[in-house]
């Protein structure tokens, strides 16, 4: 274990400034970057903070660790219709950190960044004796007035997702009950597959342009489909209605599904899906599903939205579904 | 003592969303800002983490802690010739934080938002076990091509510095030690001046359109004076001569020098002045005197730009001074 700690100066030339491919981004020899969006975009700005022990294990691999920093933002800029540019990061290094977990978390972002054509611009490294602390501003660009917003969902409009709903949820509670997957009865594959949804969010940026040419409203998946889509209904001043029969499922959610209807619910509203929920007029669902499809990101109808004023409704079988006597969640 | 923590979208209805003036922030209700330069401006964006035992007392009034993290920040905008325009907030809050506590941070945020006409544009709130850490990244705008780099800086050019130097470092000195004021021999007044001056920076915003106008380099002192003199020297690959005796010295520093002059070359190169240092064609350097001056923000000529490869030497009466055999400085 190497532990020659750089100063700042050397952090930056060694492990950052590689990163950073945008000339805009000054070749981080400055305090500040310099850009503005090509001509006719806006720019998108979005900012999440992730720490150890809340939103990812600490001793989780630094390139996962790195890679879920990044996406978490980048899904937030697909949903709303933009193409991610580039990105600034405030890093808060743990008192423990070395050279080799910080190669290692710089090799993870560097993957990630030719996968989702982003690049760094800046940011700000400190160290701390607090746990690990990654903060990242990411900025797409979209058409002019293009933008995506939660508030826009309309009556009649068709709700959609992206992907599949719960699996990062299920690979979070088998993270923290080392039973679940046996009591579950999952197969190897179908434990991996909830392992890597929870420790690898996949933003879905193939859908930016279908959301921001056909999408009324659209956002990521972070909070869990049920509590999101209250999000939605009440930016928007409408009703939502999804069907349950209709939320795509994995192999593993739906085997959780005939083992434990209640862990099920609580995967679908558990979060972490970093899926597109998307409203879309219906005369535009035709061509937004063929779109979303030829993307490589495929999407599933869900349900509908309706005249009202921020009420979300669950159906089963056409019968509305009580999810707070059910599972006990609040809000509904 | 209130503690009836509230949930996230509480949270940002309650503080946040009166920060967000900007149509852009869409009222906090999205996870995403929208916006772009006025035509005939970039965007320069910047970045600083700021951690309570680190670059602040945990204890220190939240007011302060919140007008430290935006002011820093302004303070990189301002040295880049920019006018601030919106800022995206990480908020991590402490175990231990109460509604009370992020009431006055909100109040100190309102309070310099108003002073330095910046906006909270989005961000994110997390609440993790450690201490309190605030990621702010910052947006200015700057007439296009005229963001002022440190790399700029040419032989000939005059050295400028915006205010006094060394009062933060003195003011973290009095802070650490008990007995530093008395044994300085500070009167009440100048142990005031530096604590403030410790606690609450004065980015110089007032300078950004001198500097974007007149300037070929520029960047805010956080380093220290010497440390960041080498900065751009090395960025800019020329060599700095700063004359010491014309460094601008306020009451409180004029005083530490004459009582110990280790401790005062150590306030000098202390840092967080967040004071600009400055290099200026000499042709303008009369007019960019008369305009700083014109916004209240006046300028000292320190030294001078010569051709060179990244040294800084330091004078004093004609003589060079050695800082690394007299104050112990690595570097020099």
């Amino acid at each position: 274990m190497s532990n020659d700690r750089p100063g700042e100066f050397d952090l930056i030339k060694r492990y950052f400034a590689p990163l950073a491919k945008d000339p805009g981004s000054l070749g981080l020899t400055d305090d500040a970057a310099v850009l503005s969006p090509r001509a006719g975009f806006d720019l998108v700005l979005t900012k999440d903070v992730l720490a150890a022990g809340v939103h990812f294990f600490p001793h989780d691999a630094p390139e996962a660790i790195a890679a879920k920093a990044l996406r978490v933002n980048l899904s937030d800029l697909a949903a709303k219709g933009a193409r991610p540019r580039g990105y600034l990061m405030g890093l808060a290094l743990h008192a423990d950190w070395t050279t080799d977990w910080l190669d290692r978390f710089c090799k993870g972002l560097a993957a990630d960044q030719a996968a989702f054509e982003v690049t760094l611009l800046g940011g700000d490294t400190i160290r701390s004796d607090n746990g690990l602390q990654i903060s990242i501003t990411a900025l797409g660009e979209v058409k002019k007035d293009k933008a995506v917003r939660r508030s826009g969902a309309k009556p009649g409009d068709v709700l959609f997702v992206s992907g599949t709903i719960g699996d990062a949820a299920a690979g979070l509670k088998a993270r923290l009950d080392g039973e679940f997957c046996r009591s579950m009865k999952l197969t190897e594959s179908e434990e991996r597959h909830i392992h890597e949804r929870y420790l690898l969010p996949r933003p879905r940026t193939c859908l930016s342009d279908p959301l921001s040419r056909y999408a009324n409203a659209a956002m990521d998946i972070s909070d869990g489909l049920f509590a999101d889509g209250k999000h939605m209904a009440i930016a928007s001043s409408v009703d939502l209605a999804i069907d349950l029969d209709r939320v795509p499922l994995s192999g593993a959610l739906r085997r959780v599904n005939s083992n434990n209807r209640l862990a099920w619910l609580d995967c679908l509203n558990g979060g972490d899906d970093y899926e597109i929920l998307a409203s879309v007029p219906e005369e535009k669902s035709g061509v937004f599903v063929q779109e979303a499809a030829d993307s490589d990101c495929p999407v599933t109808r869900i349900g509908r939205v309706e005249r009202g004023r921020g009420a979300l409704t669950v159906y089963e079988a056409n019968s509305p579904v009580n999810l707070k006597a059910e599972a006990g969640f609040s809000h509904f």
